[in-house]
């Protein structure tokens, strides 16, 4: 089963990350954490990798109605929205199926919440696609 | 079912967290992502919230062995230890079962990183627990 959304781009990297924090933004998710997994890997290990980005989102109002009805919730969060380049050069930007990921819960109670973040994170990926101009298939 | 591994301390929360890190690089561990949940909810909505921080851990070598193995893993990257405030006042270390974190990919060729995470979390759980005195059972 799959457990990302995706959209590929022919943009710039760089554009699309910020495309992506933008759009985050606009559906009310601070990007709490920022992980440049390229420049991680290349300092700690000296291992060359592919442009990739881990932006952890988070909306507060999802994430405090969450937190009061099950407080290890935040061992799953934030959600992450990845962007990375994919051998032929495109852009992918993916994002985590909150379903999925909340539903290690095994918590009904959250359901709601998972269903929001997905129409979000769905609204999210729309928005990058529309600012970009497809790529063609791999 | 659990998806989380804890342990209780009599601590200081900031002392907590201290230790919960230092273990953690100790086994190798970065904390790439450090989110005071606390410090985010007040500010962001203006709500009171007991003490809460997400560590999100790293080890770049299983990280870079995972992420060669599959794409997508970094949409389930950093792996969480996270450090709250019981009702009480005790403070909890929890961290994520990596096996079920990493199990939403359905690919068995992570299995083994996935067991050498958890390993090495169970090694932070009891490094912090020695610590610290334990706390009385809620």
């Amino acid at each position: 089963m799959e457990y990302t959304t995706q959209t590929t781009t022919d943009g710039e990297f760089d554009d699309v990350v910020d495309a992506t924090i933008a759009a985050l933004n606009d559906e009310g998710f601070g990007v709490l954490c920022d992980i440049d997994i390229q420049a991680t890997l290349e300092e700690k290990l000296g291992e060359e990798f592919r442009q990739y980005r881990i932006l952890g989102a988070c909306n507060p109002s999802l994430a405090y109605e969450g937190l009061n009805e099950e407080i290890e919730l935040g061992a799953l969060l934030p959600c992450n929205v990845i962007v990375y380049e994919r051998d032929d050069g495109a852009v992918v930007v993916s994002a985590v199926d909150p379903g999925q990921l909340i539903g290690i819960t095994d918590n009904d109670a959250l359901d709601s919440i998972a269903t929001e973040v997905s129409e979000r994170f769905d609204r999210v990926l729309t928005a990058v696609t529309d600012e970009f101009d497809p790529a063609s298939e791999a």
